[in-house]
């Protein structure tokens, strides 16, 4: 017989909270059992008994309940009161630093979508500004937390409390990486030029005049070059030095998508043949990476899936090669790869309502 | 000789006051007067001399000084200290209302972009709410104020004070319908639909959640349906009742551009000829409007110019027409018209400039 | 025990096809039986057993067994020994009317997304110049045709052996005018205008001057005024008669999406209340129409989903109404219709595999 | 006085060639002078005396005449009888191949915007699999042929029979490289990185499953790794080795536009200042380059523009850089540049009509 596992979701009115609401709702271990929409509502509203669920995300209406579904004014007592076992934050870092020491003590576990406990090194975190860096809860929380990448850590986050889920662009490039520096074929001391472009989701829904559209339509743009924050991920969860990578992001006049174009020098000359195998190997039990033969992959095949596609070509001399990552920024770079942690934590398939 | 004619602009912030710096920077009679810029300032800013035009809008750095253009902070004084002579205010309705009167009586010719002094029923003004409505100032000025749209107020705007610069909408909706009803073609009785369709720059340069470009990409959406304001002005021009025309915009998921599509009935069967007469007689001083043969206009061969292009197509019974108008709503639509304005002020080509 | 039903599909190439494919793949009822797809394949493919379909598809690889499936060489006999029941026919007008008689006889129930047989007045039909136009067998199968659109035909679909899938532009103004027609409410001497928007996929997969990225981006154009072909669907099924609608086609620059914008005028002023009534009962029973409340239809929220979306606005004299009605053309408009017409014909929810 | 110069375009019908003719039309100093369009016309056609330019071009027509040009049937006596003094090749690379010496034969002076002559050395031409290759007429046309890039080869190209206007890549890297090249900065060992990005237009206007609007929209895909066209240019301008670039470019669901983000190593550390000291220097004397100073170009602000826009981050370290070079691809990448080469050719403002 099935578990009933009920989920919470804060922070459900931002793009990514939009595709995790809809992941969550047609999520096969999960019918029957809607998430708690929690977030703060005013006053008004709560009096009225919350939000409309519809009335923030007019395109998750449809004929299954969806209708009656509200965002409800949080508390912990409402998530105690449901029986929440899982709470997903779509929240901005600081409000998941605050909020996630309070829900491990009660008991529950956390899939946190935000940057605010993904890095292990303070010096990484320096970007963020953290009002708590280093006091002894936020020292305690960080010790608990896992990074939340299936492909390279699928047995902690099955056991984990805390799950820091991974950023979009960081995603893309740590598994078009890891494979290649494991197998230690990557000149390191070369360097790596990791050039992503994103869609203008991921730039968050609060309308600012980047996110205008007559700024990002027609355009491209460069931008956090040397300084964005996810760097401090990458540098991380692949072991590469600081000065060693240079990663630029951009903005492209799309709505969702990243791909990455990542240049890499090999050690040794080495064969398509021979870094297909090693991609293979690493990713042979990794339902959620899609590895392409002789075709690179595009945005648009990515796209509205949880996919991470990786591609390559090398160069004549077997010393270099240009690798393309690909993969929906809010879906495998933020809510599926949610959803895929969840199913890992629970014991469920890995892939599991994300196909 | 050339007269030197001093110009001044306000509101260059927004998308219309980039195109009309644009075009007065190389207006050919304006060589080596640029206009003067001016504003609201912050303390900060006005210390430094202002504020530079390539800093707002960079797209604008040539070689021809440019670069060397401020903003600055605006007074009466500085106008007269400059020997403006004619001001074009870019601004929002209410401020229009405001400056207006002072600016005619300090003797300066105004060129205005905002819908402040468009109508001259009580009626249609009221969807803006003026709080100066009814006061004798108010009634004086627009007493003055001439409808700026050279195919039909040519005479009076070379002698105006005050021209009040038309809506984009309303330009591609009357030069359309103008010349059908003057020659008395059509069964108003029955009626005018105009479905209408813009680019985003017609909703302003302030970043909204309907500017925001994960709502209008990939996107079209209706607006304002039965209460667009441009509505009044519709009525004025064309003599039309009403209840007599539906006006509906929509939100296009491009830059630029507005098509209107226009559904008349005429009185009487007619052929494509007496049509096509009608127009050419109409617009046969006017060379800003290009008849469409037999091809249909569209967004892309209008957008970047002044022009208006006007096509259509009977029906097999010669009762029923679509009207397809294209313009671009920076220029004919707003600022590329408001040069054409001041082109008939001061006797010039009216196309000076603008092709 | 759930029937095992087989199906194929002839014509999966195209953008209706992929869908399509990803309809049935899909499909709960439907788990463990892959569609047969089939066409002309070459010689030199079909020797090696065929093309796959994430050649011709790459979106549509999975880890469900996706990437093993063909496009097998087209034979009655093919599909004979696989055992098909239900043969949807995603192929072009001229090949639909030659193969249905074929298919009818050999006792395949067929769905049909061309235009071949979903029109029963001969002068409708001659806008497609079928070659077998009034033939004995062409008017035996037209006799047998049923216009596939459950709400309005849901009791012969569920009979029908073959069914004629509708066009996307009439699916969207049929919807939104049917049951104001038939509770009476309008003035249909009056005259009807349908201004209708479409997403370039509409235009099929063929690289032409049209579908040119340059041609379509950034611009908007009319087409086919007064004479598109899916005028005939609309007329016959709303009883409409043809000098009292004027529809009009236009290309929109983004990948999917219809959004009609059509304007009435009724018999006698109507309230809010009543219209919504009249269109709640209408609907009543339809799981795949959404009706909107007070906001109107967008095109962000019907696409990628199997659902018309109707709202509409009236005039303050009750007189006149807008009524915005929007799909995707891709699903509502062609495949998910099919497959929503496929649920009907074997008796299932009508919405399964849709939502 | 001014001297009468005649033009003459063949290959007026793609993007660069419209884009050649607006520029040709409006020149100050080819006013009254419009050019010779000719080209291959079926044989209807060229009897009623060629085809209307504004036929191919819509968005071409104006006030000022343009409505009365035409295509004509080509022949070296049309050029010869007209006058014709600067002949624009604006055609594909084989028939710029065969038709420039017997252009040069005959006197005219010739700017080919194809890859034709733009590469000295063989195994760099080798990708364009040339016909003629090796023969005599083609080793000597080469030897007079001129890289057209004015601010590499200004006073060559003043003096040139032969100009071969440079590829759109090409160029935008070029500019970037080559002051940092000859200031020796460079750490060419370690090898440079172009992750280049082209809007749709580079692609041509033939219809293609790649320029296809479904294709190219809501899309990015990498191309031609390891094996682009422009590559030989890029190598024989800077004087990088082949084993020391790797370019990719990528397909960009905008209409135009070029951004080229260059990834290089300093031999020394670096610092801003000095850098930007060794552009300005480079470009001291070149109106048609644009260095920004603190900011980074973007698509939207070179867009429409013939500057190419520069400009660039610094690691920490100051080892590293991040280069981003901005340009039209139709104008300074092609037809824009070809104009500012007729300039320097005829002694001109090298600015002239392209502001």
């Amino acid at each position: 017989m099935k578990e009933r596992v009920q989920t919470a979701v804060v922070g459900v009115t931002g793009y990514a909270g939009a595709e995790l609401a809809r992941l969550l709702l047609h999520h096969p271990r999960l019918k029957g059992t809607p998430p708690v929409f929690a977030g703060r509502i005013d006053e008004k509203e709560a009096k009225r008994g919350g939000v409309f669920l519809t009335d923030v995300h007019p395109q998750l209406a449809d004929n299954n309940g969806s209708a009656s579904l509200r965002l409800e004014p949080f508390s912990w007592e409402l998530l105690a009161d449901r029986g929440v076992k899982v709470l997903f934050l779509a929240t901005p870092h600081e409000q998941s630093r605050s909020w996630v020491p309070d829900a491990l003590d009660r008991g529950l576990r956390v899939v946190d979508l935000s940057g605010a406990w993904r890095l292990t090194k303070a010096a990484h975190r320096a970007v963020y500004s953290f009002e708590d860096e280093g006091s002894q809860v936020a020292t305690a929380v960080q010790a608990k937390s896992v990074y939340g990448m299936p492909e390279l850590h699928r047995a902690e986050i099955s056991a984990a409390q805390l799950v820091a889920n991974p950023g979009c662009y960081a995603t893309s490039i740590i598994l078009a990486l890891r494979p290649l520096i494991e197998a230690g074929l990557l000149d390191l001391e070369h360097g790596i030029v990791a050039d992503a472009k994103s869609g203008v989701s991921g730039a968050g829904k609060a309308p600012t005049a980047k996110t205008h559209y007559m700024y990002a339509a027609d355009n491209l743009s460069a931008y956090g070059v040397f300084t964005h924050r996810h760097t401090g991920e990458i540098l991380e969860q692949t072991g590469i030095a600081g000065d060693q990578l240079v990663f630029t992001p951009h903005l492209l006049p799309i709505p969702r998508g990243i791909l990455s174009t990542i240049y890499v020098r090999f050690r040794e000359p080495q064969t398509r043949e021979n870094v297909a195998h090693v991609y293979k190997q690493f990713f042979a039990e990794s339902p959620m990476v899609r590895l392409y033969d002789t075709a690179l992959p595009q945005i648009q095949y990515s796209v509205r899936t949880n996919y991470a596609d990786i591609g390559y070509q090398l160069a004549a001399d077997g010393r270099r090669a240009v690798v393309v990552s690909c993969l929906d920024n809010l879906l495998k770079g933020a809510s599926g790869q949610a959803v895929q942690n969840l199913n890992v934590m629970l014991g469920w398939n890995e892939a599991e309502g994300l196909e």
